[in-house]
């Protein structure tokens, strides 16, 4: 059996992006996917949607390699470019669910909701990157939390990513250091 | 864009099987695939773990086409056979993601679980197939409710498939009805 | 510190109720009350509603006994006569727990969201008393379950009671047997 | 029928507790429920059974004043100060309904979990107090977010009490802007 391949959660702002940050997580998404990685997310648009479609754009793009996990239970919510739509009604719980499904999570800008994802990321001891593109306000939680440490009971930091591609970087990294302790 | 492949839920017993009903389960995830879905269970043993054993020996099996929800924080939950693993850490509650994320649920055998999740699949209105093979108890819920109307909101039944190809072609045809509904 | 109250969750119809299930929604929420019992439920309309007012309208109702768990999140969604009200923004996933916050479970009519509430009842190991007022197709999912096992998992059923106050013996008995198995 | 008492969830440190923190949080308790308010909490231990500790001395205490909210099933998870058990077998997912629950948030110190829940508290549109005692580190989130918008959707901010005292002068006071807002 062939193993599986892991699942980068791309969390970030909803809505209308600053054009670095919609170029960033395009970027994301599509080396996310030519790393090797499946791509997770809330489904719906802003970073989420920037970040599928740059998945559906990677070379080695096939179908069932971006995934979206939705609020509500209408699979019109999903953007476009999300293969597998998991509708769920949860509400904002489902929040729970697209951090819980990563092995690694990156975030790119973001409000409340991307902050309440890094800390439950944090709490379930999932390697967390924030991509720090030294924005400054736009750039959000994940700029903010970049390089620091949610709480003390791990000792790690959300590790600090200059670029889509160190994020990717970073989170191959992650998934080995996870391999060797849980081979 | 292409369109997005229709997703069918197998729901059933966990645990041991009756041989015919693992052959069933399996020979449904076979022909699920093999007719354009993606199969979607709570991902762990028993009917879950057979359907999916099947969708693998699909001769149109894709990396991806076989997801699984589990219960539980732990990827190692899942059977082997599953491809894309969305751990939830919702317990009971994972069983309405299963159902919400179908555009079809088919069941197969089942307890007290599979009966919660056929009320839910017809509570959100989507079409429940019941395989009955005439076995008795061991047909469990799905062979009790095939062919009967879960409440009066809906004015169909959980259809009865006396085999898995008939699920399969019922399923198709249920996908059918429901674009022409909503195009 | 005095023993906690044991919880009874009442499920059942929602929306317009027969003149009879209407009463028995009522009487079950105030005996309830009367028998040292606090009431959860969904806590919108139909049997939840009646039942919740039934529950206010007991001799020792004190503010605190009538507890409903919201699907939205939105407390204007309760019906007048709950006290407590937990909003959810879990949707369906709602009735998972209020399921799991009680102590016994009452089921008066009912269709297929009733249907898995009496199944995850089950599931959960929660005693189950379906009210059987003999009125056919009113009587609903808890008519037609009462009396029977949902699998083979239990020993028991799902306790058929021919009235409220059949009910609430029940409910009691079943508490006392819960409290010599988990002193 | 009277206006239902609204609820203040504490939200903070599970575990062992600073001595300065578990004073506080038992202040809280008690004098939230002096003020009117129900205390809502997860149920556990440290910040939470703290706070249920000091909600049970209160003058005004009654039964039912103190419901806890579990991420398991198991009723005996509950600290024994809570009246009102409610079970959710959802995990972490609790979170989310600890908040939803609340009228207002109250955090005392606290780690990733209560970030979590402060993010949601401000996603969900609740008025959210951190408590800051000038511990620093200790202090935990609440007192890293006080004072702070959590982002630019809201125009208030985490408000920073300097003791329980005004934790609770702060909470009568939004509830009395939400009643005001939506009468």
């Amino acid at each position: 059996m062939p193993a599986r391949r892991p699942m980068l959660a791309v969390i970030g702002s909803g809505g209308a992006l600053d054009p670095a940050i919609a170029a960033a997580a395009e970027a994301l998404g599509q080396l996310a996917i030519e790393a090797g990685f499946r791509l997770v997310s809330g489904g719906r648009d802003g970073v989420m949607e920037a970040a599928s479609r740059g998945a559906r754009a990677a070379s080695s793009w096939r179908e069932g390699d971006v995934i979206g996990i939705l609020p509500g239970y209408e699979r019109a919510q999903a953007n476009p470019f999300v293969d597998v739509v998991i509708p769920t009604g949860l509400g904002i719980a489902r929040n729970v669910v697209v951090v819980a499904s990563a092995d690694v999570v990156v975030a790119i800008a973001g409000g409340s909701g991307t902050l309440s994802e890094i800390a439950i990321a944090w709490q379930l001891g999932k390697p967390v990157i924030g991509i720090d593109l030294g924005l400054g306000q736009p750039g959000g939680w994940a700029e903010r939390a970049a390089g620091t440490a949610i709480d003390d009971r791990r000792g790690d930091q959300v590790r600090r990513a200059r670029s889509p591609a160190e994020a990717v970087e970073l989170a191959v990294a992650a998934i080995g250091e996870g391999r060797r302790r849980h081979p």
